[in-house]
């Protein structure tokens, strides 16, 4: 089968290898339909990630289940699945308390003995506790609906995992930082929990812009740093917003976060941080809270799943440009050169 | 009248000062009964607070009313009153949503024009929104109350605060750093909270360890660092304990905190923190949030008030010394020293 792998720095290329095939009776074989190029995959292409020449990439997919393992349950030759961006058993504390992000058996795709999700099939262990069923051979989604059902995968999830560690609550004034794919799904997020006016930095980048407003904005602030700030406390006449989400991770965007959170209030963060230490005394006069990190993207999936087939949300419109796998080496330059949002892949038979 | 004044390091003396009158319209004058000193005013008589000689100093503090200005409401000469250790209205944003700590019309005891907390009288501002009473003329509290009702003022609404950003658990094991006064009132908090088990890392003082297992503490740790580690994990069989609590503030303890901290917990902490900066990577992965800070104690004393008057809880065990305020010196050498854990000192005619 062919698959995607990093070559090393802003080399990524569509290679031959070895069709999948299921290890231990826990394992499912997906067929992979629709494939997302993530954020955190920029990482790896610009060589940030400490990844090795020769490693396979990509964690957001859905697709068709082709071949199951004995031990799996409740899924069949033929289902329409989404997966999170971590594999997961399904059964240790972790994964029965709400933090699959953190199961014991679990971990990333890519990594080691695993296949990643920028291919045109997948071994997926654990299947039972991983995959998320959302359509079987007789009811396949409508086609219009596989990019928002992508963003199952990672970015939507874990825009509401920023939004719900902030505790963003109905009517309130909330500021979302970053306007990436993921900032743009907290936007969705933000609106979904009831928040009365979202504001959101962004960049100089008028596509991000028109869709941060699509999606439910109320202003978009396009300065940074202390600029950002004024331009902020401008539009609030003063008052620090009710709730701040920190969707990008850098060391200047959290300070940024930090200026503006409102006393009391609780910074929702998701972005791989890099480089970011916080000094506590900023935190400890105003009782600023600090939740959130890596999603447990699959605890969301059965929360969010009905919302997307609604079509209430419609998360997927982060995807602005749909290309081939074989046409991977291109996304990754696209996205690299913010060209556009978020690449959707398709694989073709 | 006297009060208690900081010299410089290691120097604190009883001097006449000026008695206090009333001010502005909503000021009261407070005739103080029992004065508590603070792990925090040791800061300032180590000299490591940045307090210019001169400065009053104490902020925890219960008496009776002597003189009101004309817009107090709710109280009586004659009424006794326990007071936070943050002055505030009672009316901004920050008073009414829970977070009188940051009152914007509020403030510390002892800066600038604000009398501070160790004297035979103190000019309240804000009364209405700053006191609270615990009696009147008629009904005095009883006198073995007043040293749990005195830590009303600081040490136990702090460890509630710790305690409940932390989200202490009904059944839970939590972990508390820090076995001062404002640990051993985190136990009490804890206890309070229904903590199932309740694991204490303090230092080898045995009146320490002896009062932290009076308070509710089924384990007392005494070692520190990696060892300290060792120990917790030992005792739960390798087990993360549910919550963590911080009440000490540097950089040591809240390693240890993060390294015991359970994945998808939040730490919460109350030390002010001396030093402290976190590499936000360490948090991501694992989802560990951080929630503390200045307590809102103003938030947390009439629901805590009931159940000291009761004797439901009975945190005032934290005094273990009771001397005069004419001893304070005597007061700060031994609690520098930890020669006694707290002291409160009693302020006669």
């Amino acid at each position: 089968m062919k698959a995607v792998v990093f070559n090393g720095p802003y080399d990524v290329s569509v290679e031959q290898v070895p069709d999948p095939r299921i290890e231990n009776a826990g394992d499912a074989i997906v067929k992979i339909v629709a494939a997302g190029v993530c954020g955190s995959d920029l990482w790896t292409y610009r060589g940030q990630a400490n990844v090795a020449a020769g490693a396979r990439i990509g964690h957001e997919f859905l697709g068709v289940v082709t071949e199951l393992g004995d031990q799996v349950c409740g899924l069949a030759v033929g289902d329409w699945v989404v997966c999170p961006f971590r594999f997961s058993c399904g059964e240790c504390d972790f994964c029965t308390s709400g933090l699959p992000s953190s199961c014991v058996n679990g971990g990333f795709w890519g990594r080691e003995a695993i296949d990643a999700g920028q291919g045109q099939y997948v071994r997926v262990p654990f299947a039972t506790g991983t995959l998320v069923k959302i359509g079987d051979s007789n009811s396949a989604p409508d086609v219009s609906l596989l990019p928002s059902l992508l963003t199952l995968a990672d970015v939507f999830p874990t825009g509401v995992h920023a939004v719900t560690q902030a505790g963003v609550t109905k009517g309130s004034t909330t500021l979302i930082i970053g306007d990436g794919a993921v900032g743009q799904c907290a936007i969705v997020a933000a609106r979904r929990a009831g928040a009365g006016r979202i504001i959101v930095l962004g960049g100089q980048h008028s596509d991000r812009e028109q869709l941060a407003k699509q999606f439910g904005a109320s202003e978009f602030v396009t300065e940074r740093g202390a600029e950002a700030i004024a331009a902020v406390l401008e539009l609030t006449a003063g008052r620090l917003p009710d709730h701040v989400v920190e969707c990008v991770g850098t060391a200047g965007s959290f300070d940024t976060a930090l200026q503006l959170a409102r006393p009391g209030s609780t910074v929702g963060y998701v972005g791989l941080p890099h480089g970011v230490t916080l000094d506590l005394a900023r935190l400890f006069g105003r009782n600023i809270g600090i939740a959130g990190g890596v999603a447990p993207a699959r605890k969301y999936i059965p929360e969010l799943l009905p919302e997307v087939l609604s079509g209430a949300v419609e998360p997927g419109a982060v995807f602005t440009s749909t290309l081939t796998l074989d046409e991977a080496p291109l996304a990754y330059q696209l996205m690299d050169e913010r060209r556009t949002i978020k690449v959707l892949l398709t694989c073709p038979e």
